[in-house]
This record gives structure tokens, sequence and C-alpha cells, in this order.
């Protein structure tokens, strides 16, 4: 028998859900008694359902929404090396199998089987973000067994983030493993170089979800005039100019991520042909409209605007204001990407907000790609709809 | 002022849809009265509002629950040779960008400003079906407009298929323009070769719109072992060979389709790696099944299950029961291609009965992407829910 504390469903809570491979209980499912509150953020514990018979090894956060996280489908998992080893070897199997680089997101939370737990791997150096207690709690561990797994010799926590406050996380920055990278790590991505600053970048350092959307941009991009809105270190900027576009402008508020930008169109030698402009994106776009310039390929990626089901209305609003925007940028049937990270935007209210922005800036478009995230972002069915990552593409008219 | 009939918009109905974009207008929505039922199928006419403000040139068919189509915004448009050449060019500009050899859908219908009216190119060949009354009157102008705008010598009619029924059209080929092709014709997509008869086959020939669910399944399939179920002529399994998978399993109930599948395989040189079965999909399966075989990547592309929203229940259970026999079908740590080319079935419906399916087969997966149709099948963003083809790539547990 087993020495973990039990949590326990409520008797009117459906377990079938969770049998099926939901992997999240509410604090409103479970018997919420003394003993339960008390348990440790982080720890483990075994589920029950209301017969007493044990249904899942889960991981336990009293201060969290989502009380507790499935770990191990089996109640008599033990969460150590080893068992962190053998689900890293899998999703390890998964991105050898469709890149042919270590760049890419190697731990994808819940789908890979370590709830909360993001890791990107950019060559022998991977940061991680522990987003519940637990994978916090067992960071070292964590580097430990991406060193013996995927032979990473750096690991870096990056703990910040909003996931991390609803779990009553800290923010903190730690070197778990290795030596702090001294410069920034150049990463190629479909052709095109990216400077990751690893220690002080947005997120992990980079984006490696657009990486499809960017390999579609490419194929819009030879010999066009593009720009892109809301650049970070260049995403797609840089991708349409390694696809040969004729020039690309890059808008984003953060001199440090143009900097980046610039850095990777030398070491690709195109800075010739790229152009940057530190502003307010919104600013920005209605400049280059009273400029009078026009792009055969505009992309907006904007931050999430709709972060949580409350943020919605107004997110919506501001894709609107994007597309609006930036559709009188767009030369004569030339093209529009629009992209969202919202998870409370679904796609169809993301398309919605597109085409009204579409038109109310004076243009039609027509719809001829819709992109999600990378295959390194995989997705349990049970969470499918909350996919985050929207990117559509438009032909405007002539 | 223009000499065509007028239809008019009952006071009740609402112009802002159409005003925005969206092109068709229901039999409910028009005034009906003996004149306009007596408009002939396929003429054009000049859509008014309730207050007899012209709004657009359409297309009518009385005899079809859409009575009209907007051909053009401008209501004093002529849709004659030139209309249909400037449209076509703009179709093709988009095409010669996204694709380098011209191996393509060149119109596909309504966002490509030709209501009905779908166009396969094949090198120098075409293959038009007119799903609409205009354009079926039209056809002989259609053909002519595709000589001069994309140089194709041939053009073939396919007037078969749901769509033309819904609209009062015959089943009927003809061969437009040109000779008609006395083999089949060779297309390479993403490195495979595929043999379309254009005067045989199924719809156009070849299914063009599966081209990057093709390349998608093409990272999984290097020395791996293939099931394609459903194959018509090979589509996955002829692809996954190119990219080097070690076999290639191609089921289909049709004997021509698979006869073109092992011709693709001669002509790519990979006889040896492809195994062909002429079967019921189902029965296969289970065959299959019973001699003990497993597959690191099986896809399933069956057709339309739920081709109205009269058979969406069946469809779905249909969907559902070939996810359930495909899944044991896959090696440990395997990958599952599921498709549907269903509009009644939307995505997270035939999600859902994937998932459910797989569960059912005795598995669990995680989704790590989710395909449609290519970019040179566009839609307007008013039509975009019911895009009609889904596929969903799930990695199977170990």
């Amino acid at each position: 028998m087993s020495d973990l504390p039990v949590i326990r469903l409520r008797p009117k809570s459906k377990p079938q859900a969770i049998r099926h491979g939901f992997p999240w209980i509410f604090a409103d499912e479970v018997v919420l008694d003394r003993r339960t509150r008390a348990l440790p953020a982080g720890g483990f514990a075994v589920l029950e359902d209301a017969e007493r018979r044990p249904m899942a090894l889960v991981t336990v956060n009293p201060v969290s929404k989502i009380i507790a996280r499935v770990m191990d489908a089996d109640p008599a998992a033990r969460i150590d090396g080893e068992w962190l080893r053998v689900r890293l070897a899998r999703a390890l199997a998964m991105r050898e199998r469709l890149y042919d680089a270590p760049f890419y997101r190697l731990v994808h939370a819940e789908a890979d089987g370590f709830p909360g737990l993001v890791v990107d791997r950019f060559g022998d150096s991977a940061v991680i973000q522990p987003n519940a207690a637990w994978a916090d709690g067992m960071a070292g561990e964590i580097a430990e067994a991406l060193a013996d797994v995927a032979g990473v010799e750096t690991v870096i926590l990056n703990g910040q983030g909003r996931a991390r406050g609803l779990e009553g996380l800290d923010e903190r920055t730690e070197i778990l493993r290795g030596a702090a990278p001294d410069a920034p790590v150049q990463v190629v991505m479909n052709g095109a170089v990216y400077m990751a600053d690893l220690l002080g970048g947005q997120k992990t350092g980079l984006f490696y979800d657009q990486r499809p959307n960017h390999a579609f941009a490419q194929r819009l991009a030879q010999g066009a005039e593009v720009l892109d809105v809301f650049s970070h270190v260049g995403g797609f900027g840089l991708a349409a100019l390694a696809a040969g576009a004729s020039r690309a402008t890059c808008v984003d508020g953060s001199a440090a991520a143009l900097e980046l930008a610039e850095a990777g169109a030398r070491a690709m030698g195109v800075s010739d042909r790229l152009e940057t402009r530190q502003s307010d994106a919104f600013k920005a776009m209605e400049a280059l409209a009273e400029e009078g310039r026009r792009f055969d390929l505009v992309i907006c990626d904007p931050p999430a605007f709709a972060p949580s089901k409350q943020a919605l209305e107004a997110g919506l609003r501001a894709y609107e204001r994007v597309a609006k925007l930036a559709a009188p940028l767009v030369a004569p049937g030339g093209y529009l990407g629009l992209c969202s990270c919202s998870h409370a935007a679904d796609l169809t209210q993301f398309r919605n907000a597109s085409a009204r922005g579409i038109g109310r800036g004076g243009r039609r478009g027509v719809l001829i790609h819709s992109g999600q995230a990378g295959p390194d972002h995989p997705t349990l069915p049970q969470l499918a709809e909350t996919g985050y990552l929207k990117a559509l593409f438009f032909r405007l008219d002539g």
C-alpha cells in the first residue's frame, strides 16, 4: 500500500472524464476536509473515487483552483528520477522524429505527461518553466533528468508569467545546471537565424510555437515587401528575408528585442534588407498608413489580448483594431497574417474579429490558411478546444 | 441602366450580411413572385434590397435552396469572357506564388469569386466541376478563359456529385477543349508521383486538398511501417514512401484506384515497398488486427461519412468506428492520422469522435497536429466554419 495521503472525489462528482484522460481535478470536485486543505503544495497523493477506489496518482496544490493534476494513471506510481527520465525519453523521441536539429519545445506540459511543466530546448541548453508546484519543487531533479536523457549541459529555470501566480509560485530565474550562456543563443528555424536571450528574454527566449506559421508566411514572401508588427526578435520578418523577401520592416515596443532581430539579420547576411522601428504597434501602423506605405505581406503577432475569460471582450476588440489598422497597409492582392495567442479567444471568435476588422479597414479578404502551434506543442484531445495559438492568413482584395 | 431582371429582398430580410460579403441568398429571403420563379436557372439578375436599392449582381437558380449567389458586388457588372479572365488571373497569381509547378486547385468556388465553380489544374490540362447552373451554362466560355489565362490545352468538364443534384443539374462528362488524355496524368506532390485519371477518377482525379497533410505525415514516416486505409490512388502511402518509409500498405475498395497507386510507385521506383489490399476498409482493419500487424503510422482518409446534417450522427459513429479499429493497429508510441472530409461534422465533433474511438480501441493519444485543406482551397471568412477537410494526427501511448 502507498504511504501517500489520499484525496477523494465527492459523491456527486463524475469520475468518467478523469478515467478517460482528463487531467485536472477542480477544488469543488473533492472532499475538502481539513487534512486535504493542509496538504503541501506540490506534494503527491492518491486520488480515490467516492467509493474509495484508487484512480490515479495526483499532485496536489490546495491554493490552486486546479486542486489536483493527474501525474500517472497508476495510483502506485512513484514520481522520481526514473519516472522523469521515462517520460522525457518519450517526449524526446517524438521531437527527434519531427526535427532535424535539437531546437524545439521538448516538454509541453500535460500532453507530454508533465502537468504544468514546459521545457524549451536550445541545443545543449534548456529553459524550464515550472508552472505547477510539483515541478517547481522538483526542478533540480528535472534538470538532472534533462542532462541524462537529452544530454543538455545548461538548464535555466525561468519562473515568470501568469500561470505561476495562479499556483501561488513566486517569480524567479535560476541557473539549475551548467554555466549561464554569456551571449544570445543562435537558433536556426526555416532557414532564418534567431537570437534567443535565454536569461533576459520573454518567456523562454524564443517562441517555437510559430515555426509552422513562419514557414507558411515564407511561401508568400518571395520578392515581397514585408511588415512584421509585434515582431519580438524578428520571427516573421527574418523568416520572410530567409525566403527572399525584398525587404522586411519589424515593429516592436522593445528595443532589446529589435536589437536581437538585427543581430539575427547580421548573422544571416541580410541586414541591408531589414528595417526596425521601435514603437507602439498601433501608433506605428497609423504612422505607416499616413506615410502611404503599402506591403505585399503584413503579419501581426500581438501579445495575448485575451489572456482570461474576463478579458475576452476587450481582447476581441483589440484584435479587431489590429486587423482594421493592418488591412489598409496591405497592397492590392496582397496578404495579411493575423495571430492570436489568447487561450480565451477561440478560433471562431478570433476569425470573426479579424474579418470584422478587415472590413472596417475598408478591405475584403478570403482565408487561405489557419495555422496553429507546431507539433512540439501537443495537446490532450480533452483540452484541445483551448488550443491557444491561431494564425490566420488572408488574401486581400485587388 | 441594366436590362437584367431584378430580384428583391423581402422587407424583413437582413441585407447586412450580404453587404459584408456573405455570398448566398436563400429562397425565403427574396420576394418570390411569379416572375422570379420563372427566371431561367443560371441567369443573371440585379439584387435589390427592400428599399429597391441595387446591391449586387447575382446568378439565380429558382430550383435551388440557394436561390441567388453573388457574382459581383457591382450591380452593373457584366459576366462575360473578360470578367472570367480577370478573376481567373487573380486566382492564378495566388497559386503561382504558392506552388512551384502548375498542379493545384486553380478555382475554389465562392472564395475565388466563382460561385459553385471548381477548377483543378494538372499541368496543361484542367478539370472543371460546374456545381452551379451559371457555370454549367458558361462552361464553354470558362474553358476558353482557362486557355487564355492559364495556357491550358485540354479542359474536361466533370459533372458529377451531390452538389449538382441540389442545383438541378444532370451528371455528365465532356471534353470542352483539346484532346482527352489517353493515359493518367503524372502529378508530383511532396516528392511523390501520383497518377490522376482525369476522365474516370473520383471527383477531379486527384485530391489536391490533402497535400499539406501528406506533407505532415511525411515528417513521421522516415523508416516507418505505414498503413494507408481508404488510400484512393495512394495519397498518404506514396507520400510516406517518398519520405523514406520502409513499407506502405494501401487499402482501398477500388481496384482501379489501387492500380493507379501501383503505377505511381513504379514511377517512383518504390514498387518493392508498396503492398496493396483491395478490400472494404473496415474488414481490412479487422483482418490486419487478427494477423497481429502493427504499424508505426496509420492513416485513415475515408469518404465523407457525414455529407449532410441529416447524416451527422451516423457519420460521427462511423468516424468513431474507424478510430476504434485503427488504434490497435498502431505500434506503441506510434502515430495515427484520422481524416474527415465531411462538411457537416465540425472540428470539435470530429475530434471528439476520434478521441472516443481511440479510447474504445484501448489506447490513449495526444493530438500533435490538426491539418486542413491547403491554401489552394481558400474560404470566405463567412463560410469558414464549414471548412470541410480535417486531418488529426495523434501520438498514441507507448
